[in-house]
């Protein structure tokens, strides 16, 4: 049972941040962060699948591969990304003077850098711009630190819960930005998870694994995988718990839920700011012959741009959605599936039905819209969110000159 | 060495057609259109993929299991998908009607249908339109066949060539319409190749094949695989030439490359038809590890909104085009990677580069541009061909309502 709490990424217990402007961004607003746990926190990360991962994913990699962390520092405004061996050192470095700064290790420091693709980082300003935020690091500082990653986001994405487990108050929180490769160069969904829960560094990481795969892996806006995505969660265990150290721990269960409502809750901010999105699309396929199946076909739906302009317009065009279910790869029968718009059925055993045409109207108008595709093949059930295609998404990345 | 040469699908010996208007379509135009060869031509067939494909692709497999045909008959307006087992019949019924008015035998006839699914075929015009088809069959009939083919096309696609083969002049044309499923429910690609070649069943299907994985396969506007496509060749032996019995026959090349040429002049005119497309742009691999991965990494690229709207906008953002072929799956070191647009480099060993940015923008302007990745990891080489995202695409497939 989750209860939503005042603060953000600070509301757990002994984490500090801090967000600074230091000049990279054109904008001029905040574009440095630094999250700092007060005692060395069990971290789980997942980073982006894409070959051509940048400089700083190389580097948290490696970091997070030693199961305990102390700080995240991060910038926005230039990717370090298709930057070679100068990009990697400059990942390096910049661990390296947050690490000096905070007197911890450099493998203690998770590095994210989002922005611009093909741009070696700005070190001096970087340099400065860490400094100042080390300086600043304070309980209050999350708002600041939500302002320091957004690149093109037009709103924060946050939040903050407590629950209990064993006995013990726990807290977690969680901030994003970007949505997939969203944006003109701009690359990158990044994510940061603080909690006071006690747990160890393997099990934390599975935990984050799976919720990822519900939660971050289950978006899309536009199909393209950034090269810099991260998402990082830090337990510092100061909730004073007892330690999860498995998964058959009788707390392990809770945790997870808290974890996995975290992350869903931010991958659905993530869509719902999609470049140009008006609508927040919810494809459910339900009865799939396993989960894979589930997936491969909400994704199709989800990424089919047909679909998603069509719910732009309006239109309550179920024969994009059976074709796109179609040529996904997962095994359908076509006379038996059915499908229904925010509760209206239109498609029943593969065929179009009857169906109340002002209810179906009024459904399309809304912001927000579940699709379920029923393929009545077994009994897998998988959740896609994404967001609708419109002119101002062609805008925005057809109008950004390089 | 193939010559262009005058009229259209029925300049090869032995085929007439007929175009008419049925009253299928909306628009009033031609939406009936039938093939016939005087005698049995062989067949070679290739159809969608998608596991919802439309009735008449399960007729006409079945058809052209048999390996010899007589005709194609063909509407546009109503793609008789998702119809269920009312939807087989009708297809089936089709068939029948235009082999009883050809005297031939049900299963030597090719059906296709292209349009809104979901619908019913309105079977009294469908069996009127054949009739009056079948009395018109005409060698001049080729331009209104062309016209009764195409949904949202916006010019005809059409080629005719004649080569040697074996001292024998050989004649080889073809007709396509659309691009995937690039409108609101009007499904579907199609195309239609005759030859007064002789070349023995299988070997044709084989050439098709594998003239198809070179062309209609390479080539994407949205991603959106249909419910209808249908790719098939004729070849009705009247040229005279020996018979190609095998690919080891000394003509076999030459009729290969006759074949794949047209393949890929018809693909590629479907892609500059593409919904909204301002822009045709050919994407090639060179020095992959082996073809999957060089279609794998240009398919990627030719089917990301980023890179499509940056071509749109005119905008060189190789940052987009090097993240795509990093998601994509194929193997790639980033180090080895180089990017050429127009034949200016603008990438090498994974970085941008200095060049020259006037005859880039000049490069950037054209209507057809060329993008070439080199991934020095190997000799195989792709090419993929798509076009740009556009507002006009977003205005066609979002106002559309059905």
């Amino acid at each position: 049972m989750l209860k939503e709490i005042a603060g953000g990424i600070t509301a757990p217990k002994g984490f500090k941040t801090a967000g600074v402007k230091a000049g990279i961004k054109r904008s001029g607003k905040e574009d440095v962060a630094v999250i700092f746990s007060e005692v060395p926190a069990a971290v789980g990360a997942v980073f982006t699948q894409n070959a051509m991962a940048a400089a700083p994913v190389v580097v948290s990699r490696r970091a997070a591969a030693k199961g305990t962390v102390r700080a995240i520092v991060v910038n926005s405004g230039c990717a370090n990304a298709c930057t070679g061996n100068q990009g990697l050192a400059d990942a390096q470095t910049m661990a390296h003077i947050a690490a000096t700064l905070l007197g911890i290790e450099d493998h203690e420091v998770i590095v994210s850098s989002t922005g611009i693709i093909g741009q070696y980082l700005p070190m001096g300003k970087i340099a400065a711009g860490i400094e100042n935020a080390v300086a600043k690091l304070s309980v209050e500082g999350y708002e600041d630190t939500v302002l320091a990653i957004m690149t093109t986001d037009t709103f924060a994405k946050t939040c903050t819960y407590e629950f209990s487990l064993g006995g013990k108050t726990v807290r977690i929180a969680g901030i994003a930005k970007g949505a997939g490769m969203i944006h003109p160069n701009m690359a990158t969904m990044l994510a940061y998870i603080t909690t006071d829960a006690a747990i160890v560094p393997a099990v934390l990481q599975n935990a984050l694994s799976k919720a990822n795969d519900l939660s971050f892996n289950m978006i899309t806006v536009d199909g393209d995988t950034s090269t810099n995505d991260t998402v990082a969660v830090l337990a510092n265990g100061l909730a004073g718990n007892d330690t999860i150290d498995s998964e058959q721990h009788p707390d392990y269960q809770q945790f997870f839920a808290a974890l996995k409502q975290v992350c869903i809750f931010l991958a659905k901010k993530v869509v719902e700011d999609g470049e140009g999105a008006t609508k927040l699309l919810e494809i459910q396929v339900k009865n799939a012959q396993n989960w894979e199946d589930a997936k491969t076909a909400a994704m199709a739906v989800a990424k089919s741009p047909l679909v998603k302009t069509a719910f732009f317009g309006e239109d309550p065009n179920w024969g994009r959605i059976l074709c796109a279910v179609g040529y996904s790869g997962a095994q359908v029968i076509p006379e038996k599936i059915s499908l229904a718009i925010g509760g209206v059925q239109i498609v029943k055993e593969g065929m179009g039905c009857d169906y109340p045409a002002d209810s179906l109207k009024k459904v399309m108008a809304d912001r927000e819209i579940i699709v379920t595709v029923d393929l009545a093949a077994g009994n897998a059930d998988a959740v896609v969110w994404t967001c609708d295609l419109s002119y101002e998404y062609v805008k925005i990345n057809g109008e950004y000159h390089t």
